[in-house]
């Protein structure tokens, strides 16, 4: 199964005309998780073809309003074009209070139109379904934050040159051992490792707004794809302390002592506008594997 | 002086590829005036190369999600790039509680770091200026809701063929005529009125969301331009009468009735994304000079 991410925004606090406010969509299986939703976000799924009305989750990384100020739109539009699941949202502490205080201001559906579940999470496990869970870990940002971590869970694949060896084909018996573990198979037990191997699940790491902290390896820890807020570049360093945020080269950093397979830089300041390759070469002289996001870009891992 | 014109935004409540939440921003002389403010909003100011800190006052139509919902993101926005004058936000009854609890939820810069003056205005007049005023009717939409009228003021103009008649040439003793009103002249007493003609001031009209209503003639009267809503057509009458909202015919019947010069339907539904001739026709059976608008398009009047 693809997981496929788009960048629906990918600006710092002030959007420009072609990064729009954070948010990024990941879609695996019969799941659409939409991480943070920043100002215009509803208008970014239109541009990027993705029907908002298949998304199952909502994770909200902090309440500043750079990464939440689509949500209020997004949910009205939902309701408005009959969204008829339950969507469930995530954040750290407080997002139930402040999400009761958006829908009081705002929203203009009656809040019986939505079915939300609201999930305020502190730290570690947020969910998880058959294939795939997320964890979330503390970050430090001046308020409640979390950096998130999709982690496909490992699978257990037949492996067609150890069966054939036991004289099994790709028939039911298969399914059977598969589902129980082992068979009687011509007056011998097989053990489903005998014919198996593992396939390693794929983790996702998504590092938004912080200052760096240990936190930020450990949910980076192996990543296929680490995505990293960089919102300064090092010669900035002093004001990415003062205002608790990441620069390109920290990003890189914590992708390389985390041994992330690739890093993507996103969050990307104004003032950085023509002048994003500082960030980028200030990133590869540490990890190599490193881009910087576009709005509306999509990958696959 | 001319007036300036430009659509940030000209869709409904859902905003499609090609167009924005509702936002309107007026630019004559020194004042820079934003109707409405929906998602987005902020953005459309980058795309339009507008400059949201040159912004003298905000003038809110009502307080439903897509008219508001960019407000407080264009607040923050202008308090990060140190806007230093007072921001007058104008709107109807109500307002004041409604931006006290979007400030409360979301801006995350400290209050004392924008200066707002917060009025509100139940019908009548806005504000003044010696060039122009605004003026308030209020709409029929559910909530309070008002249409604005931007109007200048008429101004005497010296008239160069009537004052070279007495003699006058265009010296510093015509500006002490306009002052005064009259001046002594080779022993005559020369009125203003006697050199001088009036020229008409312009009117600008704009009724966002609302059922039809006799304040909609009123606010419209002899406007040089209206911009009014258009959210269905004449085939779905009886949900804009559901939702309260205005047919592109009625809008067209408005500015016939209230002679007004040239008519701009905005405020458009997606349901028309790839049929908006349906509203033109319609409107223009009735009232020819119509026009519908498109985002970040600019006009003068």
């Amino acid at each position: 199964m693809k997981i496929k991410i788009t960048f629906l925004g990918t600006s710092q606090a002030v959007p420009t005309a072609t990064r729009n406010h954070t948010a990024i969509h990941i879609s695996y299986a019969n799941e659409n998780i939409l991480v943070d939703c920043g100002e215009g976000t509803q208008r970014q799924f239109r541009k990027a073809k993705i029907n908002p009305c298949k998304l199952t989750r909502i994770l909200i990384t902090h309440w500043h309003g750079d990464h939440v100020l689509g949500l209020p739109g997004l949910l009205q539009t939902l309701a408005l074009n009959n969204y008829n699941k339950t969507l469930h949202i995530y954040g750290p502490l407080g997002t139930k209070d402040s999400l009761d205080k958006i829908m009081d201001t705002f929203v203009f559906v009656s809040r019986d139109q939505l079915k939300l579940s609201i999930h305020e999470v502190p730290d570690g496990l947020v969910f998880e379904t058959p294939d795939f869970f997320v964890e979330a870990r503390k970050m430090h940002h001046g308020i409640a934050c979390l950096a998130y971590r999709f982690v496909e869970k490992d699978r257990v694949k037949l492996d067609k040159k150890k069966f054939t060896r036991y004289g099994l084909s790709e028939s039911p018996i298969l399914k059977v051992l598969k589902e129980k573990g082992k068979i009687k198979w011509k007056g011998k037990t097989i053990r489903l490792e005998q014919v198996s191997k593992i396939v390693k699940g794929r983790k996702i790491a998504l590092i938004l707004d912080t200052k760096l902290n240990k936190n930020c390896y450990e949910i980076a820890k192996n990543a296929d794809l680490l995505i990293c807020e960089a919102t300064y570049s090092q010669e900035d360093a002093e004001k990415a302390k003062e205002y608790k945020h990441l620069t390109a080269k920290e990003a890189a950093e914590i992708a390389k002592k985390a041994k992330a397979k690739k890093l993507i830089l996103t969050h990307i300041s104004q003032r950085y506008e023509k002048k994003e390759e500082i960030l980028l070469k200030e990133a590869k002289k540490i990890f190599r594997n490193t881009s910087i996001a576009k709005d509306l870009e999509k990958i696959e891992v």
